[in-house]
């Protein structure tokens, strides 16, 4: 099998963007952390030398090895955009490529502000260790973030006539996006259904993600990790609200 | 002038990236948003439509309009990595420019944990409302996450006889982790003397950096903001300390 992706098992968390992106491609690949573990992530992580991830998820792309060695990918962003570049989903001009992959580095850093929302003080201590913390980085995140990154996204949905951002070919940021929104929701309940309506360029794109036959076949198949409380998008009650 | 460099005037931040790398690279930018002010910076980047900027700093490369138009280019780490492909600095094989980026967007990362340690709560707080936070996120980003970015970037070095991330040659890496390590000298003196002397690949690829022609023609001319407690890199001596 051509690819190995390494991650957490027990969470979808950063892993899931690379694997939706992956079955949207109808990309097949060895899910080594869950097969394997955590022990032996680590080992696999540690025993790696050079210029490394820098942690999980990663990606090992045995079709690209090069003497004799493997190709190893980290960081999510620049995971999907591999892939994209690699299997066709990254855009069809140079000038697109580029705002696809500005665009996801927006979204990587969306991603970071959700799971500074409950862990805002320390990634070493737990969340009910800093729920206070939590509460008001939340409240932040709930009223301005929320609305300035959907903001720009549908904005950037809006250069096209959909359903995707590049028009009517699916991308690596339309996965992601549709992980995003998936995890928002899970995340925030009521802050996303009060704010749902002001957003049917990106509700479009993510029920046309979603229909994919790659991303459907994947929905249906049981093996998509539920959310859950140890990942990025965790859902305490307590840090939701429809403001 | 074929690129116009927008950011926020009156501090270094997340602009000085690409200044370092334009610098480094012997291109010439005009600094638009020292010249003209922050609300025309404002002003500039709500009128781009369309697929935008998420936020300064944006580089506008004239060299590269289409139709009319002008290609535009947001993310720190997207910005060089672009002017690394464009101009020669991004590594020589397609392994090494995938690591590269790599190691880009592990520093990206790092400079939003040093951001985090003077604003955990809220960006929309100041700094005196949320000093005890503050103090505590602070607390393991000198004791865990300083050594866990420095070791990683140091065995990236060790992979080659260096003096810079891809050997003989410097790329858009050097020049990131150059400003990153001036950054973090400037807001954790105490605690970056007490490790330097674990880092010699650093400290002589950071010495390599400013002896670059380019480089050592911008440190000297007087044109290089100072760090201050506007920026990134703040020094707020009750954040620091030896460990």
């Amino acid at each position: 099998m051509a690819y190995e992706l390494w991650y957490w098992p027990g969470l979808p968390g950063r892993g899931e963007f690379v694997r939706v992106a992956l079955e949207a491609a109808g990309q097949p690949y060895a899910d080594k952390g869950c097969e394997e573990g955590a022990e032996a992530l680590i080992q696999d992580l540690q025993g790696r030398s050079g210029i490394r991830p820098f942690a999980p998820p990663y990606l090992v792309d045995s079709d690209m090895a090069e003497g004799g060695g493997t190709l190893v990918v980290g960081q999510v962003a620049h995971i999907v955009t591999y892939l994209g570049h690699k299997h066709g989903f990254a855009g069809d001009t140079f000038l697109v490529q580029l705002q696809l992959t500005q665009l996801q580095l927006d979204i990587s850093d969306m991603v970071a502000e959700v799971h500074a929302t409950h862990h805002p003080l320390a990634n070493s201590l737990y969340y009910d260790d800093q729920k206070e913390a939590a509460a008001r980085r939340a409240q932040e995140f709930r009223a301005e973030r929320i609305p300035k990154f959907l903001d720009h996204f549908e904005a950037a949905l809006g250069a096209t006539d959909g359903p995707f951002v590049a028009g009517a070919g699916w991308t690596h940021v339309d996965t992601s996006l549709f992980q995003l929104l998936e995890g928002l929701d899970y995340a925030f309940p009521q802050r996303m259904a009060a704010v749902r309506n002001k957003y049917p360029a990106l509700q479009r794109m993510r029920d046309a993600v979603a229909q994919l036959p790659g991303v459907a076949a994947y929905l249906a198949s049981g093996r998509r990790q539920a959310f859950n409380e140890d990942g990025i998008f965790r859902h305490y009650p307590e840090l939701d609200a429809a403001e």
